[in-house]
């Protein structure tokens, strides 16, 4: 399985004829998840990370440039992952659907530890505030505002309906109710969100 | 000038007939905002703030029971003052104020470092995330509730109409694009919030 780093930059191309195998590519990722649940991302180190893994440090060099592109490759990923355009033939279904994605994203156990941790660290250093964002936002504004375009040939919503308040009408509840005040979701909470984003989105 | 903690608890009530001088209480507050810029929350320690402050560790002790608790208090302080519940006449115009609001203090320098350090720490202490969430949620709560209440009675909201996902749609996002994306907010977006949020709830 391969997968495309968010991160402009991040991820090394091996150079000349070098190969970097899969599996410990694999094995450092599943040690970068470990550590960080273990110790958080300002304690945690490269030579941790490559202790867990059982591989050197130069394996960890050879992939990343450091410990900052590491971790934001690994959220890239989860950030992007089963993030398909939804296609339901209505806003309400599609933005219902967005919901889902996000809500199971923010849920995973890694996102939840990881983001606030690099979210206090982008507090002290505009670096990665903005990698941060990078790999936060591209892939998930591409989706609001292919969403908000199909609704538009629809005629559901006017030419100058806008995606980025789209967006942050879904991620913002959800990622406040999850993230912030770390509560369970209600039951239907949803449902009612989907509706009520529609609805502000056709306003 | 005195403030009501946020946190049950949280601040002590002296024993007996000794006096808390307040020009003491304020100096440790500003000594909390500085060393929380300086060192972050995991960092920080009662021996710093008193140092700084130029008081003695037990005059901070005596004030509140542990560096949690301090930090806490201020954070309450910050995320209650200057809520009164909107007036306007129309939900709208609650709305729009409400977010102005929340937005200033989004925006205040203490907010920004602070609570995304307490929300690191929170995804590794469930007691850090209790807390955090009754010094964040009680006081807007109650005032998302009002608001909701007094549309009701004007006719502008059904009487089933939910106070909880009108703080969300109104906190969410403006939290997630002042402290997650850490972005400006656009020009004009708290009167498209505004309409986006009312229509919503009017749904």
């Amino acid at each position: 399985m391969t997968r495309t780093p968010g991160v402009p930059g991040g991820r090394r191309t091996p150079a000349g004829a070098a190969v970097l195998r899969e599996e410990k590519t694999e094995a450092i990722r599943a040690a970068v998840f470990a550590e960080l649940a273990a110790v958080g991302f300002a304690r945690m180190s490269i030579e941790g990370i490559a202790r867990r893994a059982g591989v050197g440090k130069t394996a960890v060099y050879r992939r990343w440039r450091s410990k900052l592109h590491l971790v934001l490759d690994v959220v890239s990923a989860v950030a992007a992952e089963g993030l398909p355009t939804p296609d339901t033939g209505t806003l309400r279904g599609d933005v219902r659907m967005l919901l889902e994605v996000a809500a199971r994203a923010l849920r995973h156990p890694m996102a939840s530890q990881i983001i606030p941790d690099l979210l206090a660290e982008a507090a002290r250093s505009p670096e990665i505030a903005e990698a941060l964002r990078t790999a936060l936002l591209d892939s998930q504004q591409g989706v609001a505002a292919a969403m908000v375009a199909r609704a538009v040939e629809r005629g559901e919503l006017r030419p100058e309906a806008d995606a980025r308040l789209a967006l942050d009408l879904m991620t913002g509840p959800l990622y406040w109710r999850l993230m912030v005040v770390r509560d369970e979701l209600p039951k239907s909470y949803l449902d009612e969100l989907a509706l009520a984003v529609a609805s502000a989105l056709e306003a």
